[in-house]
């Protein structure tokens, strides 16, 4: 049995999320996979911070928080290092990089990503950010440190969409990937469909904790400009940037054009795009009339879906949640899960 | 770079959509992936055997059966092994195994899958039939013998339906599998929507090379069932057999049957499906009514579908075709790359 330990940067809904399955399926999965993963460190801005090299126990972590919010009551033999002490003294084999960040600084979680792979330590994020804005630079820091950068989580969240672009699909030729990738905008949409008005659609979504009071990142695109970058960078082999991104949201959207669609046997999709013609990447992101039998057509709700378009298959089509705690968590999982495909075999 | 000899046992239609990616796709593959992949073998009952140690040329393989449908005028150091000979005597990392076989005995495939096994040989496979019936006997021996048994071609062709749920979907508990397995009947009953009686639609599907002359098969689910065994034996580890799967076809469909689920806002399905509820598997193929919400309502023609419902995702859903030359011919690309994976790290 091989174990990995991690240290957990930022212990918010997603790293919660990752030590409520590592409590109730760590056993199974330590016997499915001949693998076991446990907590050793846990740095949080405001939650605190605990370490013990022995390991430390997810259910008694999320106790602690759900007790009081802070991680205050749990008694270890260390305590108190802030991130980049946590990554460079514990004895993590991974780091799980979990900070609050952004798609404008990607900071502080990139250079707590570069001081992980830098120390030779394997990194799982699902933080956008910081892979939006230097995946190219950061897969080169891994690769050179021999170590391994797991970033499923950065789009569809758990859905296996980036993995299995990349590894289930190599050699089909990968010539377009088109998805629904922001939720939060799905909800919206499919919400006008059923006659709400933009307005009123939005103010359904952030009742309900899809969109943020501010939804800007969600309604003009930015969320899904994000992930298109990290599709094209991943999966193309480019080094595109977020104004690369050819982009428009969906607030101009009226409850008239969702009629008018409906009207012509056709849906609003916001779409997010990558394309490579005549060795050209174009990159998007754009409400796009879509007629119902595409495949992308019928994903409603908050889900994601993503289809490859290739050479050798044709359309290939993910569908699945976009966003979730467990939802999430379960990439991080998947990424350990890679991880030890990878060093172990 | 790595290099991986095959020998084809059968060289008809999936046989030689391998050679044309090989041929057409070769040499981006090994710079994609480091490795490469060289015919030394093929042997097909009616078009003849041939052998070159160092390697056949895939172009001048397929110009042969092009011109005259044998391999004759190839001309090679050795010719005139049957299929044992060959999994004997080349020296073949690889077999590929596309002889015509059944759903009844998998014979003569099973033999030879048998044979190349236990004489510590990789094998990959497109053929459904000895994989139904005799996966787990099949499995153990590869795992005697240190060698990997690729079977991605078996449900859905190339579409990495089983290697999404066995791979990227592991540890996320899937509970339940429910598909559109079988593109034949799957557009018959899309034809049927638009206005067509059965007996039309069966008349299209055969005009189209998609039915049979004999098409029960097909529309009496037993292709399905098939899918749904493998599904069961290598995503659950259970040991089922066709005689387990609850099994009605579509061809008691009328087209009132399928007007009437329109008006209540449905399709009909024909679904094979595998479930765990209390420790106990139930498998089945039936025709179902979906509402035209369900992630699988929406899948029309010959396309295929599959939809896991997992403890930690909920439902993931993978869309993509479950036939063709190329499409199954990449399934294979698909499994040797899964074998230089597992080999070479």
């Amino acid at each position: 049995m091989k174990t990995y330990r991690l240290a957990l940067i930022g212990f918010g809904n997603v790293g919660q999320g990752l030590a409520e399955i590592l409590r109730d399926r760590g056993a199974e999965l330590a016997q499915t996979v001949g693998a076991e993963f446990v907590i050793t460190a846990v740095s949080d801005l405001l939650k605190g911070s605990v370490y013990d090299p022995q390991g430390l126990d997810a259910g008694e972590l999320l106790t602690a928080v759900g007790r009081d919010g802070t991680l205050g009551s749990v008694v270890t033999p260390g305590s108190g290092w802030d991130a980049l002490e946590t990554i460079a003294q514990s004895n993590a084999d991974v780091v799980v990089e979990l900070s609050y960040t952004d798609l404008a600084t990607g900071q502080p979680a990139l250079d707590h990503i570069r001081a992980a792979l830098a120390g030779g330590k394997h990194v799982i994020t699902t933080n956008k950010g910081p892979i939006a804005l230097a995946y190219p630079e950061l897969a080169d820091l891994a690769a050179q440190n021999g170590v391994c950068l797991g970033v499923e989580g950065t789009v569809m969240s758990g859905t296996p969409a980036l993995r299995l672009g990349q590894e289930l699909l190599a050699g089909a030729g990968v010539r377009r990937i088109q998805g629904i990738l922001n939720g939060t905008t799905n909800y919206i949409l499919t919400q006008m469909e059923g006659g709400a008005t933009y307005a009123a659609a939005l103010a359904e979504a952030q009742a309900r904790g899809y969109a943020e009071a501010d939804p800007t990142g969600d309604v003009e695109g930015v969320d899904a400009a994000g992930k298109v970058v990290i599709l094209a960078n991943l999966l193309m082999g480019e080094a595109l940037t977020m104004a690369d991104v050819r982009r428009t949201g969906i607030s101009g959207l009226t409850a008239e054009d969702v009629a008018e669609a409906a009207a012509a046997g056709e849906r609003w999709k916001l779409i997010g795009s990558v394309e490579r013609e005549n060795g050209r990447v174009q990159a998007g992101v754009q409400p796009v009339r879509l007629p119902v039998s595409h495949p992308l057509a019928g994903v409603s709700g908050a889900t994601n879906a993503i289809t490859y378009s290739t050479d050798l298959l044709g359309d290939v089509t993910l569908v699945g949640p976009g966003a979730g705690r467990m939802e999430t968590g379960y990439a991080l999982i998947s990424d350990l899960l890679a991880i030890h495909r990878t060093t172990d075999a």
